[in-house]
């Protein structure tokens, strides 16, 4: 990458500060996206929070997140409709058209019905999000999360979930974390073309420390980081390039300084 | 399952013992099949556990494991097809027509390269492991071991590679702690139909303890074992069923009690 014009924030790059941290800290250091987390925007208040994005300068990529959409009964099913709801009224008052879908696990052994409740409850939010402006990004997950986050953990399966709708209503997040693994990745770039909602970036430590919070920043792991941005960008993909990173280290550091690093990293390696 | 005719110890479920307490175990729980491992051979000495096995009256279901083809120069890549014969040769010594295969990782970031060297590898190997009798198990490992232990990290992978081969030279090895989070699994399965050398059965437990040292006695994770077993025998497989567990704790008990855990849990939730 050649310049900042595409470097987002998402938030839980600097899990140790607030909103208000975020927004003052990208600022400071002239990155000009951010995408927030839900609970942190709760923390700060929705209107609050557009304002300081706002008088910061600052573009919202995506907001983290929706989905989490299978649950044992129905009536908890709509409660997470229902909250998607809220999710996607937040995402459109705060300036971003692309609510991040983390599907969410099964709540039982049963995967495949799961997947199914994933598919309904993706039919039942597309017309509220459309009528918002809002796009549901769906993002696979690593298959190492398929118990606890995600039932949806490929390329393949979020580009067929989507390819139900048109485009500009259900898209998929490449997050190079979560899919640089997979034998039929850039099969499956080329696949979501003109449905590509956000890329993002991180590393695959060896070893990797924790399975939650072992994510490294990039270059400092095995990830074919710039190759997989180039086959995106090839699909016509130029939006913003969000930097998530999950790592108990870099969270127990000065946040600016993560800043810092981030955005050396992101022009050497991204 | 009603009875243990198919049941196998993989040895590394009892990684406490050597190959001789191993053999006495099986012997005295009557587990009538066992999968040794490579050093735990070696330690031994090849003929003593040919004759050891022998004189218990048990079956060798496969050898783990041959594979680890990726190296960054040549003479590496053929020290790794040498030692992979050496393998072949084990395997047809202790009894047994499989060699599982763990492909090995990348010596690089170039992950689609070195899946080239996988198919290399396994072209040199296939007329030497033919010729002994012995026919290949591509073992695709969980795509969280991509970078250390395997770039085979998917059944439609071990598949295609499997394909370049006749069903008696070249199969799959199905470890449903491996592949019980793809979204193509039973297509994958079906797909495999007459080219199944094996069956691993473990569980993924919520949390998991440890990325390597962190599986489940089968009954105690999420995983539908039995819903993938009957898949796997709808293909015509009717082959011994490997307990393969990699677990800290099981490790640190008397590995007699594991085998009978381990009995219990096959019937019960395989």
């Amino acid at each position: 990458m050649e310049n900042y014009e595409r470097l987002s924030l998402n938030q839980i790059t600097t899990e140790q500060w607030n909103l208000k941290e975020a927004i003052e800290g990208c600022a400071r250091a002239e990155v000009p996206w951010i995408a927030p987390w839900r609970h942190k925007v709760e923390e700060l208040g929705l209107s609050t929070s557009k304002r300081l994005i706002k008088d910061a300068g600052l573009k919202v990529s995506s907001l983290c997140r929706g989905g989490m959409f299978p649950a044992g009964n129905a009536s908890e099913r709509q409660k997470r409709i229902d909250d998607n709801k809220r999710a996607v009224e937040e995402a459109a008052e705060l300036g971003t058209d692309v609510l991040v879908l983390v599907c969410g696990p099964s709540p039982d052994r049963d995967i495949v019905s799961a997947r199914q409740m994933v598919e309904e409850g993706i039919a039942q939010l597309v017309p509220f999000a459309e009528s918002h402006g809002v796009k549901l990004g769906i993002e696979p997950l690593h298959p190492m999360y398929a118990a606890e986050r995600s039932v949806v953990v490929s390329m393949d399966l979020a580009n067929t979930l989507a390819e139900a709708y048109r485009p500009e209503q259900v898209g998929v997040v490449v997050d190079v974390f979560h899919v640089w693994w997979d034998p039929d990745l850039y099969n499956q770039i080329s696949r979501a073309k003109g449905r590509i909602l956000g890329f993002h970036v991180s590393d695959w430590l060896v070893p990797t420390p924790d399975m939650l919070k072992g994510r490294g920043m990039m270059g400092d792991g095995v990830i074919e980081i710039s190759r997989i941005r180039k086959a995106v960008e090839k699909t016509g993909y130029s939006g913003p390039i969000e930097v998530e990173i999950f790592n108990d280290q870099i969270w127990s550091q000065p946040a600016d300084e993560t800043l810092i690093q981030m955005k050396e990293s992101y022009l050497k390696h991204v």
